[in-house]
């Protein structure tokens, strides 16, 4: 930090000037201060007072250090404080360092106890409670480390793309249809038209492949699903990508073995201290991420685990036995489930090939990405064509005339391209082990909330 | 790139399995491979038959270049197209080479002739043509030049906030309620509920103050007003900024000059050959961007420039002459507007300090940043102490009631903080000198467009 972002860490008061003051330190660099003052500013993240002294656990951005001082009045917990102390070792103390304060200032005092003990809050006590009062309980430690995971997993996802030649693109959320056929949309009111929220920037992510080849979107998604599962939100993080002058899917599954490597690795140079305090591993990326198609993966299930799969994909509970057997067997958290049937896959996923070379009517490129249990990512290789695409509209029995939207582009020379969508806040709650999905967005839409 | 990078540009043909390819050329590297056979990939930019012989424009992601070859059968422009040929060193030839096709493959052909003639496209002309079709026109090497450096303008941002401490946050843009009161606001049907868009993340980003201290978010936001302007749009991307721990506005506008400088640095490492296209100037950021009150400005503009300013801002006619005395007079494309009056300013803009220290009733800490004649950003410091927010409310006579969602967090020692947010289209037109912010997004809304 520069000498200017020093400066403007503090109020000034009439008796000691900016310029005169000592530079704020962060609580997390005491260890270059032992024996040092430092001004340190954050939060009463707890307090205790024994009569003669006062215990204040001060928590900034960097952590939280214990604080000792003696004839202070202290303000409720939440309180914004500044302390000025020498530092001193603590083998006991949080962090290993405790300031003894000589100054203390209330910088901005809480007016109310807060409703839930910050530091007493733990994953799975009263979830409604925790997220009713959000706008203080997401101040906890465990809770801001799922978000400040999900900021690095987010930056190195676009980081790792642009390395590898990709665009960032910014697409309308605001659409006239729906990318997937029209179910699940929230409607608007768009100056008395009608318009929806975009479930998926899929239309307009194939689109720009035409201008830049490789492009990906880090933006929300809207899904007006009914259900309110732990799995499950209605306003989440998409994290889209797609590629164009690809050969087939395994581009696109060989990219994102790639990228969940690099993502992986930057988490462990930037977020170990996070994963810790949740107990959680950061997962090793094979350099090649098991394959199994749908097929094969439905008859290990069943006969391995006895489990049988309904339906045309797995269930919940086929996907956690899959993950199971590839941990055990290959020491693998990820797992591709490919080939899916086309009665499992959207209008637009290319059919596979047979192995005469001919095109299947019964299967396409399209895959998942399992991890941990759970299904992390849909991908494939598209349609790119535009004959195949409109018999594949006239195959699925959907009106062309409304699709027309979706069609267009495909008229003009579009090549062979696929990609998929991670869910950044299902991927960060699987990385550190959170239940609830919901804990890893930091306002979370369900079914049933709408605030804070 | 590494060596799967590579080998994943192409679709494998029987003859000539994939890994005895050559690599494929980005069309920029051409320079490297003067006398050498190289394989590119791309789109059919713009085609000529002598006859004889055939001239073919081949576009690909980093640029164009003309290659020639006989006997060719020419496929539509737009279609997508392999070509292996000998590169040679042609000064007329756009990049300064050209490629003499040994072999030209069709990937995918157009099936329609583009609507509108992607190398002949210009701006300004006939703009709402050019958005109907969009979805192929975006292709023109304009129209991405200014999506490109966008998508570096953005990386820019995150990438300097991150360097000064920032965490990136995600917001719901699905709301109960609007942040600056209600007007403008796209209503939702949230599973029969009432809700909105999200016309500002205000409250989100100033509630994770408490949480990370310095924030950032970039995303979307949504204004519902009428208004078809060239400086306006309904749907565009916001670069939000809210720092904690705060002096006053200062600290806020340095930062905003920090980043600026440091965006603008890396445009001209990055951009210089989109700006160039666009004939098109980056910016020096002065290491102290001049500030002027809105009181003195008003003045200014009438006794320099004989303009009388209107209302209780400054009109577009005064944002651009008081953009004029700081590019005479200081050599300088920006200028900080400061100390707005409360009657300009919503309710949660912090009082500024009268000259014996109380707080003004009539002045704020707000400014707004003026770059080449028109407003980019708007920023302040606000108001962190309940009482005094619960002051503002009923000064606003607004209903205390109705914005309890916003004045919760405000009970729980929010410290001193301030922000900023920069309208992406907007910096990115004034940039490169497009006359329509629409240009500046992939797919703008406004009022009478909701597709593509």
């Amino acid at each position: 930090m520069n000498k200017e972002t020093h400066r403007m860490t503090t109020e000034a008061t009439p008796e000691q000037p900016a310029q005169q003051r000592l530079p704020r330190t962060l609580t997390r660099d005491l260890n270059h201060h032992d024996g040092q003052t430092v001004r340190l500013q954050g939060f009463v993240h707890a307090r205790r007072d024994l009569g003669g002294v006062q215990f204040v656990v001060l928590r900034d951005v960097s952590g939280v250090t214990q604080c000792v001082g003696k004839g202070l009045n202290l303000p409720l917990a939440e309180s914004s404080v500044e302390v000025t102390g020498t530092v001193k070792a603590h083998p006991k103390a949080p962090g290993g360092f405790e300031v003894q304060i000589s100054e203390f200032r209330v910088i901005s005092a809480a007016v109310e106890a807060s409703p839930v003990e910050i530091p007493k809050m733990e994953w799975n006590v009263n979830p409604e409670t925790m997220l009713d009062y959000r706008v203080v309980t997401v101040r906890g430690l465990k809770e801001r480390a799922a978000l400040k995971v999900q900021a690095e997993l987010v930056a190195a996802f676009r980081d790792h793309l642009m390395t590898e030649g990709f665009t960032e693109i910014s697409t309308p959320k605001i659409v006239s249809a729906g990318a997937e056929g029209g179910a699940n949309l929230f409607p608007i009111d768009y100056f008395g038209q009608g318009a929806y929220l975009a479930q998926s920037p899929q239309l307009y992510k194939q689109i720009m492949v035409g201008v830049f080849e490789r492009v990906f979107e880090v933006a929300p998604v809207y899904r007006a699903e009914e259900h309110a599962t732990s799995r499950h939100l209605n306003e989440y993080l998409s994290l889209d990508v797609e590629m164009g002058f690809i050969e087939d899917e395994e581009d696109v599954m060989s990219l994102e073995n790639r990228l969940l490597a690099s993502i992986m690795t930057r988490l462990k140079a930037t977020s170990q201290a996070e994963f810790d305090l949740l107990g959680a591993t950061i997962p090793d990326v094979p350099a090649h991420i098991p394959r199994i198609s749908l097929f094969d993966a439905r008859a290990l299930v069943t006969e391995k685990y006895g489990h049988q799969v309904g339906g045309k994909d797995l269930d919940p509970e086929a996907e956690r036995l899959l993950c199971q057997h590839y941990a055990e067997t290959e020491g693998s958290d990820f797992v591709f489930v490919t080939k899916y049937p086309r009665a499992a896959r959207p209008f637009y996923a290319h059919p596979d090939s047979n192995a005469d070379g001919s095109l299947s009517s019964e299967i396409t490129r399209g895959f998942d990405l399992l991890f941990r249990g759970i299904e992390i990512t849909s991908g494939g290789q598209r349609i790119h064509d535009h004959a195949m695409l409109m018999d594949s509209i006239a195959a699925y029995k959907l009106n062309p005339e409304s699709l027309s939207g979706y069609t267009e582009v495909f008229k003009y020379g579009m090549p062979p391209h696929g990609g998929f969508a991670i869910g950044a806040e299902r991927l960060t709650a699987k990385l550190l082990g959170i239940s609830n999905v919901r804990y890893a967005r930091a306002f979370p839409r369900d079914r049933h909330r709408l605030t804070p």
